[in-house]
């Protein structure tokens, strides 16, 4: 049975999402090489970020739910702090 | 004295970007009016999305640290459901 | 008769788009103000980002019709890295 | 010598930012499998995310000036629209 939340994978789904991930960089890099239509690798580099945007926002939910929710006092401010510095930072990618 | 933590903005800052940006997004309608130059548009308009993001950002620390943290059992995951699929939402921008 | 492309909007729809963008961020300065929930304010940010990137793809479109397509030369040229940094910075929002 | 512009890699500066990405995302998977701190696995994904815009960037820019700019009549009107279109996938993340 699984009760976990929605947006919280399990480590199986992040394994199979990040391998999926690898194989679609290789993927593009194998465009490039063929030298194949601009709009095409774009599309792919698109689904990519999308995929890394899913893998990020589980991250976000298991470190509120795991590492923030589950702390006391100045380590669970602390924690908030660079979950919202990391919130930040994955809005604006950098 | 000021003890909030870095992302977290008191309500008269908030306000103030708040009214900021409503300026600038009327200075965009300006430009497009006199027929500026496309270009300098659109570094009005990335300007206004990264305020935006900065709001949007003092908001998430806000509902973390007051509604999230704030409840108990239920509600809790509730909440950091909510604020998870928010995060999400901000991410994809839709 | 409109035979303008897909992405290229009039100026009476960038007009319209920019005065809705304009209310709604006054709309989300009113919730700010009436402290209202933090999940429902920043859903209807998401909204205002993704208006305005609808804005700013309109802009980019007009921009290589007109002026990168229009120009001849080093004009254009200079006008094309113009326009990909300004896709650059609306892609990171800085 | 190398007179391209600014924005524009070389097929050789692809295939190596390609090949950074792929190693980064095998670490990424590393650290899911270790347990790492989620924070750190969440700054790597940004830093992937940064470099697949800018790979993403360079091929907007290679596609403006080979592709839109090398052609002529309705098929520069429809490389203008598949330009357009990427650049918003690419903007929205989908």
């Amino acid at each position: 049975m699984n009760d976990r939340p929605g947006y919280a994978p399990t480590k199986e789904q992040m394994r199979n999402r990040l391998s999926r991930i690898e194989g679609q960089v290789r993927g593009v890099a194998r465009m490039v090489e063929e030298e194949r239509y601009c709009i095409d690798v774009l599309a792919q580099i698109s689904a990519i970020q999308a995929a890394l945007d899913k893998v990020a926002i589980g991250l976000v939910s298991d470190h509120t739910r795991e590492c923030v929710i589950g702390a006391e006092g100045v380590q669970r401010a602390e924690r908030t702090e660079e979950l919202i510095e990391a919130i930040d930072r994955l809005v604006a990618r950098r």
